[in-house]
């Protein structure tokens, strides 16, 4: 089977540090063009100021990749699913439940793939940790996600903006493990958002989950803290009902159990990313996981919110 | 073809006021148990402690009506679709956007109807907007939701505690007329939260919203007061791109046209749903309009909330 064509849309740091090279290792997309409103170019590859001038010009072309800013996401996803296009787009998928809903129903109408990428739900570790859990009983579940806002993202007041997630930019990636890895769905019980005086979002989160189901037995919880100094904390602790001690850390890209490290292959995840959406596309089929963003919209709605002290850079 | 049976869960107020004289009047199901917590009976006809027990004497039951207050109503719609009854539900369907979604995953396991009712989008008089909106542009909606919530919830602190909706709980009523109604998708763009001091969730909300096409021209928007005295407002005015006025009252059911009424049907809404969810249950189809319970998450995840004067009863 030929190649699938593809244009990827949005030429920033993500482009050039992970879609690019994963394009080009993984060799199952034959990239024609690329869209960029800031001229950024790649030698050899024309570029268009616009999606709809890249769809005029290669009026054939399969397949996009979407990896401007979230504010721009929909509009975009929704104009290459009406242009018949399958549709790769980076997370989180939508800023709204509405938004995302709108376009899984948009991909179905077109009768396109439309792929939400998740990008640390591609890695191995994860995959190892999520076979474990389904193959035994799950205690308890603590997911500690700490990272410091000013060194991630400095000065950028819009991730304090309403609708901007706040703590939640970091937590939903989280949440996006969480969700693959557990054998059973689960529903916010509870939680704690604390929000800085001069802010709209949430700068801190505590949350309480109710597993669906007895596969898990004991609490499940999440805390996000967006001051953390000094070493960054971005795991998951599992203990198993046999005993068992579970430690997915590092994002997901290095699963520990009982202390020994079992799975360790960080810098993979958009070469199967790529590898995913090849398969999504040959099949015509679409993967769009809703669940995370589902969870934040759900903490946002039952929480309770405190006021803490304001936020300067 | 013989009629369903149908047992009633929840022998409250609803139920006495809405379900039992609609059932009996439309006469398309066979109401054969009743279960109650509380003890409370209707001659002639069994009841039970729990929905289990009436499941275990009457194993062939073929549907059931839930009328129960809304923290029990998850489990209770789980157990009844894992026990193969077609599964009626009294709004809101579920807490949050996962509950909900895992409710539409277990009728599709179940292979049986859940049918969400959203009892405002029966009413005639929300037919006939629907219809005439579908015909012609439109050029602006203002939804206008002003209740007395000492008057309709007294007492109630439940109502103002995190997870309890505050005036969403009357405002998803006017979403899901809304959402019935618009012949395009809306998309919470801003929203204002007013929540007092001493609560947790909104006393007042202002909503903005942005439509997906240009079915719609102008502006969306919603206000919803919990403090209103005196009349009580519940209504929707719609500005049509030709120059009409169409004006929905009364919680949906009446609609005038340029200050004539051209539907006025009251307290039909119940007998339509039984006819509804016969329909569904002949057709083994499911219907659940997660879109007003999407709108109120995502207007609490894209809000900027303001602290306003502390409310007491």
């Amino acid at each position: 089977m030929s190649k699938p064509t593809l244009g990827l849309v949005g030429v920033g740091k993500i482009a050039r540090d992970q879609h690019l090279p994963s394009i080009a290792e993984t060799d199952l997309f034959d990239l024609v063009a690329l869209v960029s409103t800031s001229g950024a170019a790649v030698p050899g590859l024309p570029t268009f100021a616009t999606q709809a001038e890249m769809f005029a010009a290669f009026p054939t072309l399969d397949a996009v990749a979407l990896c401007t800013p979230p504010s721009v996401r929909h509009a975009l996803t929704v104009e290459a699913l009406r242009a018949g296009k399958h549709t790769l787009i980076e997370k989180p998928p939508a800023a709204t439940v509405s938004e995302l809903q709108d376009l899984v129903d948009e991909a179905r109408r077109a009768d396109r793939c439309l792929f939400a990428t998740w990008h640390s739900q591609f890695n191995p570790a994860v995959d190892a940790a999520r076979d474990l859990l389904a193959a035994g009983g799950v205690q308890s579940v603590a997911v500690t996600w700490r990272e410091d806002v000013r060194r991630w993202h400095p000065g950028q007041d819009w991730i304090f903006a309403a609708g901007g997630f706040g703590v939640f930019d970091p937590g939903i990636n989280a949440l996006s493990i969480l969700t693959r890895i557990l054998p059973t769905r689960i529903f916010v019980q509870a939680a704690d958002l604390l929000v800085p005086a001069n802010r709209d979002t949430p700068i801190e989160a505590r949350l309480a989950f109710r597993p669906a189901s007895d596969a898990i037995r004991g609490p499940v919880t999440a805390h996000f803290d967006f001051l953390q100094e000094g070493e960054q904390t971005w795991s998951i602790a599992i203990e198993m009902v046999d005993g068992r001690r579970l430690d997915l850390t590092r994002g997901g890209t290095v699963l520990a159990v009982d202390g020994v490290v079992t799975v360790s292959e960080p810098d993979t995840e958009y070469r199967r990313i790529y590898r995913r959406f090849r398969d999504l596309v040959d099949r015509n089929a679409s993967d769009v996981d809703a669940a995370p963003l589902h969870l934040i919209a759900d903490a946002y709605s039952v929480g309770r919110r405190r006021t803490v002290a304001a936020f300067d850079w």
